[in-house]
């Protein structure tokens, strides 16, 4: 059962189709098409593409949280005009709501320009994150850790991916969908807000590997393995918020950990191993055979050292506390390098859990004073977002406080 | 038959599976899998994951440019470094193709650290194109067209997007294999050569449309309908240089294409297909009803004005002159946008012909000189490459004027 956790996962349940996919595979049939591309949908018909998957917008909890990750995000964090007042916020706030909900189901948004680019949701999803700004400006109660996290001595935080009013996690299998729903959205907002940053991430393509497969980090690190799976009670302890406001809802933490790929290339494969904890070829912790074996931290070497060593990354993100868990849904990044280096990469860090302060801040504080992981990564970005809970069709995000 | 042109292309034939693709899916669903996302390899055990296929390094052509364009690309343009000789430059291009061509079939670089990422080629293949200066370092005979382009009019052209000595094309089906093999081949070229531009680029994901589909770019305009076609007597005769050490190569025009997206919010549908000649909705000439029809330049509209506009792109790109025709293999960029400014966003144009000055250069002349999608465009990169033929095993790119 170890590899297939997600196979119970709620994330599944919000995965339907777009009406008429299977009559669209019937039409393609009756066109030619590549040979070799498309013996599935040939032999196939049921099938539909991928292309024509959706996930609800509208429930309980936002999607784009228990989802499975798609393949290509963009992280956009907004900065609120000086003059938007909670009426205005309202507006904003509807308007956005309405345009995701069209988009994630396929359809182009309200003054889409461009409603050919809307018909591939590739499993859209659109998740919006509050700052304390807006929480602030809005006159509601903000939970204690809506704040800046505190100050880390490993940070080198940039401005420029710092913080921000309010964010949208843009979502899908697709970057064009990625592309094409993020500039909708964007453009509902230009009368309310500036853009403060905008960060793009990707993960491995639907179709290269099995689904279930924990991703790997530019690094080549197996990352995940511990995650809370999605439908199961751990996982909704781990991350929704149960009282107040939030409730139903999460709070986001945003980090960007630069990887010094360069730096990282002359540590050979034993000492990479040491240094997470865990085999880099399997993931398997070091003294298992299996990703998913736990790690027995007790295990000594022939010599007497723990076979997992106390500053590894493994050992030292791994609370004794559970109630510090938290369901991380990062994406790699990999940008244009400055003259003379190889590589400009890193993660886009995504954690959801619902009190930042209590489950996040005690791992990073342990990560901050010994991980040897450290030597090779670099945070220069932190903001924190409040997620609310998800609307029913024909509310919107943020009613809660907003309305 | 027109929907399928690409069904007969040279393109499919280049398309192999991985050596245990089969086994391998066998052995997945003897896993628990994600219900939803695994139906297809469940009901059909013998379709391989789209991360096991492979497209062939070696043989007359490079891969890459008639091979169906895969959805992601890294273009990589570096410059020699100044003490790199005749020899050293033979000693570049065998590592670079060794590696290139090990990657490509799912191997790990030689001195790879991350063989594990090298797993899922997803289509990969890696183009090599050589800039001006590296063939008068190869002390090679340059075809003519072997220079920056002539200056046009509507060109802002940026230094940080412009030529280079030696180009990388790297494109795959995943972001992650893209990102990896980028990075090892940088790697090797590290003592050689330092990295002047990177320019990431996006299609349709492998599984959002039917094969075939002919793209959009982010102006939402369906682009490329007239291409030849892969495999096609057309195809070779635009394509393939067919006379000395290039012959089976070909010239390679690389365009860094700003598309203003908020001035083309502005546009009405009307006005946007005037603007092409064509209806943004099918891709229609504005004279037919389907994305192949052939447009009747000739027809005029109930005043007598032409239905395709004199000004229009499509009438200003089509050439009288049919030796006049390119090859194009273009992506989209999207990035972070300057502060206020809803995106930066726009098309890498890519295009390959045998002859640059012959086929190229006078559709960008009268496109300079009228072409109402100027209002919106501009160029703001541009480069040139010579790119070889390709090699048999044991062979490298290049070794007509190396060895």
């Amino acid at each position: 059962m170890r590899g297939s956790p997600r196979s119970a996962g709620g994330a599944t349940r919000r995965t339907f189709l777009l009406g008429g996919a299977v009559a669209g595979v019937g039409a393609a049939a009756a066109v030619g098409l590549d040979a070799a591309v498309s013996a599935s949908a040939q032999q196939q018909p049921s099938v539909p593409l991928n292309g024509e998957v959706t996930v609800p917008f509208h429930g309980e909890h936002q999607a784009g949280i228990d989802t499975d990750a798609q393949a290509h995000v963009a992280l956009v964090a907004l900065d609120l005009a000086t003059d938007v007042d909670r009426a205005g916020l309202q507006r904003l706030m509807r308007t956005l709501t309405d345009d995701a909900a069209r988009l994630t189901q396929g359809r182009s948004a309200l003054a889409d320009t461009e409603p050919e680019l809307a018909t591939a949701p590739a499993r859209l999803t659109v998740t919006f994150g509050f700052g304390p700004g807006l929480v602030a400006r809005a006159a509601a109660p903000a939970p204690s850790w809506l704040a800046p996290l505190p100050a880390f001595s490993i940070d080198r935080l940039r401005p420029e991916y710092g913080d921000g009013d309010l964010l949208l996690q843009v979502a899908a299998d697709d970057a064009v969908t990625v592309a094409h729903a993020t500039r909708m959205l964007l453009k509902d907002a230009r009368a309310f807000a500036t853009t403060r940053w905008v960060q793009h991430g990707f993960r491995r393509a639907h179709g290269t590997e099995r689904p279930g497969t924990t991703m790997r980090n530019l690094f080549g690190q197996v990352d995940g393995t511990s995650n809370p799976v999605p439908g199961t009670p751990a996982f909704d302890d781990v991350v929704w918020v149960r009282e107040g406001w939030l409730a139903g809802g999460t709070g986001m933490v945003v980090r960007r950990i630069a990887m010094d790929l360069d730096k990282w290339d002359r540590l050979d494969r034993p000492g990479r191993d040491q240094a997470v904890g865990r085999f880099q070829s399997t993931g398997a912790p070091l003294t298992g055979t299996d990703e998913f074996d736990e790690p027995d931290f007790g295990a000594k070497d022939a010599v007497g050292f723990p076979v997992i060593a106390e500053f590894s990354h493994l050992r030292r993100s791994r609370p004794d506390d559970t109630t510090q868990r938290i369901f991380r849904r990062g994406y790699n990044y990999d940008q244009t390098p400055p003259a003379g280096v190889v590589s400009d990469a890193g993660l886009l860090f995504v954690s959801f859990q619902a009190d930042i302060e209590r489950q996040f801040v005690p791992i990073q504080r342990r990560l901050d004073e010994l991980d040897l992981l450290n030597e090779w990564t670099t945070p220069i970005g932190s903001a924190v977002f409040a997620v609310p809970p998800g609307c029913r069709e024909g509310g919107y995000i943020g009613e809660g406080i907003l309305s």
